[in-house]
């Protein structure tokens, strides 16, 4: 799973039937200082995330394993909330990119 | 998903069986602030995209969820048609690539 | 779908059972001037494709969509040969990587 | 799979109901030299792993394979650990990014 | 599939229980000159490949699809070796990366 941050949504009336009821949340990816990556994904929310929140999210079929999900279209999902990150004092000291 | 604009077609006669009738539509990825990036994917559309219009497209299995492309061999379709972004300004305070 | 090349052939002789008859090319990735990126591929041909020939190749499970390749362990499969790419002018002068 | 090495642990209370009870756990990728790259991964463990310890980890649909993941919206699983890596002299020689 | 060369093993006692008895190598990706690049994989070998030995694997989904990995957790495997690559010579002029 990759982490990031809701920084906000995707509006679309014209889509594919399956897809319609659906949140797509604009997720920009994290470091694990929490400082944003140039890159940005656009995920199917099913755990209820708000903009700025630090979520995980899975990508490819595994976007397609939650009750909303099943068998549409979607290659990117949020499936959890981040309440925190617990990083080994040791490694945090290595570089990030 | 990816976020992208569609720029152009692909014209071909000889393909496997199964995609005859398909559109193949080129999609440029973009930035958040419609920018072009140096990437783009062919990929198929399930609905109805234009020439210059902002799409949402999903990749990999995820693409053959579509009515149209079951069981196909694509691993790219356009499922949206994009209307707007919301994007919190905080946010958009940060870096692109 | 990705936008390439026919560049060669790999020979193979001691290969999964499964995968004997078939014909592994080399598929250079290309920009959409047709100028060459850095990278390629090796895809299964499932159309007749030919050294020099511009082709769509499909990654992933969806490689295994064709009646040659279901089931195989092969993850890259040409499925289209390109007549030709209309790309929007506007769009045109945007830059490629 | 990818070489990495855990080094902390994701906190979420809120999250799909088919994640209840899994260990997600941060890993840097390695270059051979055990030495850390800039990227990393969020995995669910199915090995018993610990923070520092070496470990391979399967992506995508493959993350799903364990008795653990199985149907669960997850795309990277941790199914080894490590005891060490016999690296051919010559090829070492050769240049790590 | 990518192109690689065997460079090493990994070595694991505690892993998965389905992995048991399976054949970890470490693949150094490689360009088509067979000059190593920078990045590698770890994958299972499905037939009999040596260390120093050029080879083809699959990744994803597709890396599952041999006798020996069917519902296994992993995400790439060696299914072939190579003999020999014919590279057109006007397109061998092309740069690599």
């Amino acid at each position: 799973m990759k982490l990031g941050r809701v920084i906000g949504t995707v509006w679309s009336t014209r889509k594919d039937e399956n897809l319609v009821g659906m949140k797509f949340l604009i997720v920009r990816d994290l470091n694990l200082d929490y400082s944003p990556k140039g890159s940005f994904t656009v995920a199917v929310d099913s755990v209820g995330a708000g903009v700025g929140e630090i979520v995980l999210y899975a990508s490819g079929s595994s976007a397609r394993q939650t009750v909303l999900t099943k068998n549409r279209p979607v290659d990117a999902v949020i499936m959890a909330i981040v309440d925190k990150l617990d990083v080994s004092v040791k490694q945090a000291l290595e570089t990030e990119d």
